[in-house]
């Protein structure tokens, strides 16, 4: 299967993703189709013109007509779909999907399709503070990273279609990592990050701090505003990595007080240059 | 002493704080002169015409003409400088600085300089990711907040005056806080976030990690990019403070850590709603 204009796409979840991917896809003159069980979403895509077609539910005719699917929901949902719908899904379609946590999901999804049918996992690594379809908005994707997540079952040829998929998304970036390095990688630039983000918010209170903040801690807290049911499940599905993130962030934050305690300037000023040169370095590469 | 277009007013450090200050206050109309040992930074300052006179060494001349002084110094350079040049300070005299912290400042800056001469500490929450008068900018001070930190020694007159001095300098909002209130609530935004970011950029090996990350490890990590020098000796003049900020960070942490190690989905999502609730009123607010 190659991509193309005419290529049948099937967006399963018009959320802020299901929606941006349905926004971006038409713009560059791909036939979309959506199943989103909210109607009220369905309407305000086909209203802002960017699906051609929306379905409540999953029928037959409906998936068995799609060649691409791209699968925009929570984990839990996408494990329920595909063991309860995947069946109708013709042979030769690729399926793709945007979950944020790898492991827990490629391999028990490519289990549960059916034979002929190629799942190639993707994560494309964009978001906003809110959800819904009425957030979506493709220019999310400009400048971001799309990280495509085979496994030994994959064929170079889906891994190919996927990667088009994310140029033709927009994405800036595209990679490949295996589950493992992938879980690994969002466990310390993602998952952490939100776990300090909200225990910083939360660890004090806050009221009036406002008067008193610089841009620091609003930079440190953005994405303390965060989508709890989406997140907590997440975490849960990459909870080992997570955890040795935590750990390691932890004692590194440990040392610097050691550093501050013993009243230590030179280990605190070597932390502070190492920190400084590969934030740098980061930021000539970005 | 009020503050007006006649008033001659001094700079004693021209950086990136001291030389956004006199940005401000020249295109205001003021006259503002700057003692700065760095031949190039006078230099700088003179050429883009934004002091009118600038000097070396202090001199009891330049010194004693001065009636409003603002100390924009490292800690360490502003209490050597008052204690050997504080005697040609004359009386009447307002002096205020531009210090991070207070507790381990005010009173020794109070009790250093002569009679009459009245310190009033304010504190401007701006600044760049680089230093130097090369980086001076007064449009840092658009939306930031100013904050003055008087003790039981201040005058309303001269409180009042340094008020007045950040609405000049353009600060969006001027709160009042002791220094002991000041150096909580500094070691919990400011400094507390500035370990974090540290700790974050250095815990793990980041090769190559800018083709995975997305917004949320750009911005816990920006601040990561840190002027040694002065943060390590401000970190150590509020060292209680900010270890005291640590640990309770920590132990927020800890608390998300041992939810997900006991699978506990629930609390992490009150955790959660707790930080979107608290996230969203300060956008509110701000």
């Amino acid at each position: 299967m190659e991509l193309n204009r005419d290529t049948n796409i099937l967006i399963v979840g018009l959320g802020l993703l299901g929606g941006s991917y349905a926004r971006a896809l038409t713009k560059k003159g791909y036939r979309v189709s959506a199943i989103e069980p909210r109607e009220s979403a369905i309407a305000f895509a086909k209203e802002n013109g960017f699906i051609e077609k929306g379905y409540p539910v999953p029928t037959k005719e409906v998936v068995g007509q799609a060649e691409l699917i791209i699968f925009a929901l929570y984990p839990h949902i996408l494990f329920d779909w595909v063991e309860e719908y995947g069946c109708y899904i013709k042979c030769g379609t690729i399926v793709t999907d945007v979950t944020g946590v790898k492991g827990a999901v490629v391999n028990r999804v490519q289990a549960a399709l059916p034979e002929g049918v190629e799942f190639i996992s993707a994560h494309p690594m964009a978001g906003r503070e809110r959800g819904g379809v009425e957030y979506s908005d493709d220019t999310i994707f400009h400048g971001a990273n799309y990280i495509v997540v085979p496994t030994e079952k994959n064929t170079p040829a889906a891994i190919a279609l996927c990667e088009k998929l994310g140029e033709e998304l927009g994405f800036s970036k595209i990679s490949q990592l295996s589950p493992k390095e992938h879980d690994a990688m969002i466990g310390f630039v993602s998952q952490l990050t939100h776990c300090i983000a909200v225990s910083l918010m939360t660890c004090n209170q806050t009221e009036h701090i406002e008067d008193y903040t610089g841009d620091s801690f609003r930079d440190l807290t953005r994405i303390a505003r965060i989508n709890d049911e989406m997140w907590s499940e997440l975490f849960l599905l990459n909870r080992e990595e997570l955890i040795s993130q935590i750990d390691t962030f932890s004692q590194e934050l440990l040392t610097l007080r050691q550093y501050l305690e013993r009243g230590d300037r030179e280990a605190i000023r070597d932390m502070m240059r190492v920190s400084t040169k590969r934030r740098a370095l980061f930021d000539k590469k970005n």
